[in-house]
């Protein structure tokens, strides 16, 4: 089946035509290629340019293709080959009604359908994304909950900074799923206008009713200009970098799964159903899952390059460049759709060993600031009571004791206070890790009080946007 | 001046210490940096943390930093050597108001200082950008007004499709600039949230009022998460990505212009004062300041992989790595904000030659589409009607005529339609460009009269969003 | 087929298994796995690690397996589900010969098999694309030899600039995809050391003959470090860097197509069988082919940053992140492999109009160069000269003249010469673009003497490296 | 200084001159291109076409303005603004000598003078960063070469897998930037023609003697085709590959050193002289070097994708687009010439702690491959083998043993042999971890034995390359 060809002496060659055909892939289209022809075969009836039989025979046509099509499983498995998606429901539809099929093409073009086509797939997929991402928010929050007085070291530098909860932690990745979230949900209504009616490029003279289509498809309106309407994939490259936003988050949740997994760290047992085992080391048990989901934030930003690349310089309206547009869209659709349900699996495959994440919160003198601010709190400026608590950190470590340790007569030597103004047990006790976490009592700090009500904002918008249950 | 120290034995070597400093670029956020400083101490002073007398001269201080800073033109004529712009403001502050500029960094760590830094440069810088992409939209909104009427070929694959106007055509590219816009104001938004009291990692135990310093400086509230606060680069992803889009747009309209500009399309002449010249030939005017702009949207592709690479993998919280994140960031705010106004001034020294395009657009058999919805119209089914002109653009091709030259008794043996049933006033007329064009009368179509509503509701919208009038 | 498991008590959940598994992509590779363990048990037997017998089964046991997968057509229709390729055949090997398959991966790791497969791999189909390199160079070096008088507008800055001919632009092209041709060539000696042996990523402390099994598997010697030889895909990213090369260049020489092909330029046409029409616009004839290859320079590039994003920051030595290398690795190659052909064929399609591009190397003062050579060579330095020729063509354009029609008393205003200096025929015969192009007689330059030489020197060239024939 | 104009009735509008302008970068190029000028104008007077004391007067010139450019220190300081460094360099000339001055330009467009330029840049500092990479390795070598008996654990997945030797590791990442020096020198090789002489894009009329020129600025041959000259930027992506794998490399051995420096891996300690402190936690040493060159691997990846998405789609020959082509490029070499040197001290400044590193390579099973190799060579088909050997390693860790700890009557129960099979002492030694490593004893093992070859290899190696002493 092809679409055009009057004007041409001879067939297109075979190598040629196997090249530019898109079937291969496109072929997943088409329950959103039959939904717009379906609508638009409608708007054609109610504007009276085709007739209400002809629109009624397309309409059961279609669903019989639709039918059809269904059961295929691979595209090789196609009644025949065609360009494209849309030529073989029209040469589809051309065998279940004749030459009425051809009626549908009245003031449409290939290049309308297919940009209305990408917009409803990706609107449907991405909704299915979105509900992903609150999922996995939810695991974590779950998770978050039960921690909320689990300390662990924080870190920067990947060194030992001052202590924290575990619940902190987790939540921390949780707001940057939600922005993820967010993200996407911006991108997907940055998209809701309808193309059909843009024709090839420059619209068409019948007198089609954009609004009722564009209404008939869940879009909030007609696009506002067709040359635009066609050459447009500013959506796609939209919904590239928010995946590479998930990617980038996933990948660093991975890093660090990664490393408490460790024979090193050791923060984190991994259960037997989610670890994988080596071909030739008996003793292996690895993180495989985290690994490869961290690898695969590789094919989400190439993805991302192909096509800001494929895109650059493109004169208007339509080109063939475009068909490029859709494999790394469905390889990141792709992606997402398996990283997402299996990274929130995994995470309920893991077990927090919460002693030995509290023993390194205790050994690497994290409470180093603690002495700082205690200083500070007294008067001293903030520079020369670090600089103060650095030289104990010294010290301490010279000796091999913690901070607490260390004797007051040996702190006054220390410190740019004398040993009266020290009152032992008040500094023993803002230099303990719980007391440490506990006193970090603002918005956004780990105090457990804190984090309880962020554990609980945020287990509101789970709920309100949870449409999974 | 080193923030840092009492915990170390030997001072950092040289060339560690020049390769780890970041003032030679961070120096241009002095002016951020120090309204960060302000709102900090006035609020440390409110919650009774430093005392009313150090927050007064701690202002004082700052405003005296900020003239001599002020004053510098390059960071090689700095008063002192730092490893970054937090240490050097402090420094400086010191010269001015000695030990007491060490209380200014009690409860505040550089970590939650250089968030809010961006944060507020990018707002800053973000909104001059929104301001010349409205004058950018203005400026073609402008000439599309004048030009409603002046016929081009419109094309697909770079082919003479269909007939469109130059008005029509320019609205095109208008929208994808207001998309922009869009999206640029939501990465805006989107970072709408003051890191101030994060802390390093893990927020303080001093009770700071983050809700204060957030509506000081202008933030909607203050983040939810200390860890995710100083970590989080998002939104300069977002901001590379939103630019990436608009350099894209602006390599695909800065390609029709060197093609436009070619001896061979002719569509347009270029001022004198906007063109260039070559240093060997002598008849050379080039159209650089189009070519340029197109070849600049490669760094700002480059500088977005450059910062998801450098964000890939890295654990919570602050890391080394994300020092990188600032010179990919000026080096695409510096790109737009060149390239934008440039732009916009260099499409007000192109004239558009009118005739030349119109003669295109008589030429290459734009009006096929004409014939074939003629015959639709009739009801003869569109595929077969794409047939029957697709013959006749061929017969003419061969004849060498337009399609209006065929003769009627020639007509009958191409189209499926008995030289009775053709009406050759009607169909003369709908196959005249003029009326081609005026016949797309539906939303987004060329029509003058659509296009005449679509720049009147992109004045509304450039009248609203102008804020530089 | 599992590999590994007495140190798990449970298996791996289900949903973890498929997400790790590799199957659907690396079946391919099995001709290459199934190479490299029969050279590994050759040399086991013949280093007295396993018996002669064991290796007589093993190596007509492969051979089975081979025939089995060989009438194999997808994944999907393999005998059982496995981890990946190598899990496969050692479970189908099992099938054939029993409990004896287990010694084959005696002394071996899936770490280095993998390591060696995607050599072995990439290896035979790069001397597939070298010589279909050869055959684009070839394609275009015939077509240039039929043009060395073609005259057509040389441009820079897509301006016409000075006369050049159609061979002269065609060898430049050739020129860069011979650079292409020994980038690869390159690539493919950088990977030339077989990693057998290196185990999983400490080699083994069976006596192994790893000099012989690189002989037997052709590399010039074994790699010389575990450590380095498991995680090195160093040769991966090279590839991928020719190939975006390769990319780069096809996309100039199809936007060359794209232009030479509108209705403006008009400088060639493409056959009814490499060109594709319109569903809706009668008259099109679009260069579908050169905008699909020019589209695809983004997926190469994509697959390049999808690589060098997923070796980013792993520590040795294997890493499952490095699952991830194959995909883009395939698809590239898969690219390479389709484009080349149907490009160097779609050539063959193209009809070159030497009329009109005559006309246009004679329209736009290509000869202007002349002129200022010509007062050069008068003694008159080439600045003033380069001055002169400029107000000349200014004079020629005010009054719609070419150069050589503008009157001898004229000239004397114009140029720096007064009119007895004059030699009006040695002039304009300067002038005339076939003397112009015939005089640039020097190395590189488009006289048809050189060009004839530049052909000849790539017709051996062609010769010497062409094995297809 | 601008090198054209008489076409011109106005001046280019100063926004689009500053716009243009490419001086503030290209000024660093004035060595080369004074050198290329000087080698150009001998040849000018060999060839008679201009006059032996032109040509002196000329040389003198140049090497006055050379002077006066060694003096100035950054780009504002130049004499005056100019659109390029090739335009300031013969403004400068002329302000020497005079008119004379402009006979240089002869026969020369700044389309090859920049062509030109950018490989005498490139092949000079690609030098100095051959150097550098030698010095890597020697430095690499050097500490390996005091390790060779230092057992560590060597990691799979970041799991330990088996024993290892530091020095092992080290020569492992030795390879890699072994490897990239290969890859810099082809590069280096790959650009060895001389553009010079191919004029704008198709040479000139005069007789150049592009050999001598070539000679003169020790290139093997002239370029072939002078439209290919002019538009080639190959060298310049594959210069960015390699600096990409260059980075690849560095951002692994530094992810490394970042994991080692933890508190909880601790195998090194990074001197005071090249570790950092924070502003607000005075304990904190962090290994700010690793990191921030981690970060760095961005801006490469950036510059490499900079370029190559500039070049996309450009047609022959030269066009303004590839102005972009020089600050990426000179970014890489900063960023190489910075980031190499500094990682070779940073090296010297590591101290490692090899009992810690033992402490781990016996603690985590690591000798389970040998258990399982010993049944291997008792004929256990190795599956088997490993498959016991895993039941082992799960039976020592639920009773918290290490393998040589299991009683010989329990491994009767766990293994396929019997105990009168075993022989404990033998048994015993093969688990020991330094027989572990000593029997891994085959080319590219971590046995001491192989390793010491290595190294001496590489010391020759290091030897024949190094030109630094």
């Amino acid at each position: 089946m092809k679409l055009w060809g009057g004007r041409f002496e001879d067939e297109t060659g075979g190598e040629f035509a196997d090249f530019n055909s898109s079937l291969s892939f496109d072929f997943k289209l088409y329950p959103y290629d039959i939904e717009g022809s379906r609508v638009h075969a409608k708007m054609l009836a109610r504007q009276d340019i085709i007739s209400e039989s002809d629109v009624e025979k397309i309409i059961s046509g279609l669903d019989e293709v639709e039918s059809r099509l269904d059961e295929v499983e691979g595209w090789q498995d196609l009644p025949f080959a065609a360009e494209d998606i849309h030529s073989l429901v029209e040469g589809m539809l051309k065998e279940e009604i004749g030459s009425t099929a051809g009626k549908l093409h009245t003031a449409r073009s290939r290049n309308d359908q297919i940009a209305l086509d990408i917009k409803l797939y990706l609107r449907d997929r991405g909704e299915d994304l979105l509900q992903e991402l609150v999922s996995l928010v939810k695991k974590m929050v779950e998770i978050a909950a039960d921690h909320k007085k689990t300390i662990m070291p924080g870190y920067t530098h990947l060194q030992p900074a001052q202590p924290i909860t575990l619940a902190h932690h987790l939540l921390a990745h949780s707001y940057k799923f939600k922005r993820d979230y967010n993200l996407l949900e911006d991108c997907i209504k940055h998209m809701d206008s309808s193309p059909l009616g843009s024709g090839a490029l420059a619209a068409t003279s019948f007198p089609l009713d954009r609004e009722w289509t564009a209404e008939a498809l869940e879009f909030s309106c007609p696009t506002n200009n067709s040359l635009d309407a066609v050459s447009n994939r500013d959506f796609l490259l939209e919904f590239q970098n928010a995946a590479v936003l998930i990617m980038t988050h996933l990948s660093s949740i991975s890093e660090e799964i990664v490393l408490w997994n460790t024979a090193e760290f050791n923060f984190i047992e991994i259960s037997d159903r989610a670890a994988t085992g080596s071909s030739i080391m008996p003793q292996k048990k690895n993180p495989d899952i985290a690994e490869l989901i961290r690898g695969k934030s590789g094919r989400v930003l190439g993805n991302y390059n192909q096509l800001a690349h494929t895109l650059k310089s493109l004169p208007l309206a339509y080109n063939k460049d475009l068909q490029e547009d859709k494999e790394g869209l469905f390889d990141t659709v792709a992606t997402l759709e398996q990283v997402l349900p299996v990274f929130s699996k995994f995470l309920g495959e893991i077990e927090f060993l919460p002693e030995r994440m509290k023993e390194m919160a205790e050994k690497g003198y994290l409470n180093a600031t603690e002495l700082a601010d205690y200083l500070a709190e007294k008067g001293i400026p903030f520079r020369e009571a670090h600089e103060a608590a650095g030289r104990a950190v010294r010290y301490a470590l010279e000796n091999e004791l913690k901070l607490e340790e260390i004797e007051l007569s040996q702190l006054e030597n220390l410190l740019p206070l004398s040993q009266e103004d020290i009152d032992e047990t008040e500094l023993e006790k803002s230099l303990e890790v719980e007391n440490a976490v506990a006193s970090r009592n603002i918005k956004g700090g780990p105090a457990p009080e804190q984090v309880a009500a962020e554990i609980k904002s945020l287990q509101q918008w789970i709920e309100k946007k949870n449409k999974t249950d």
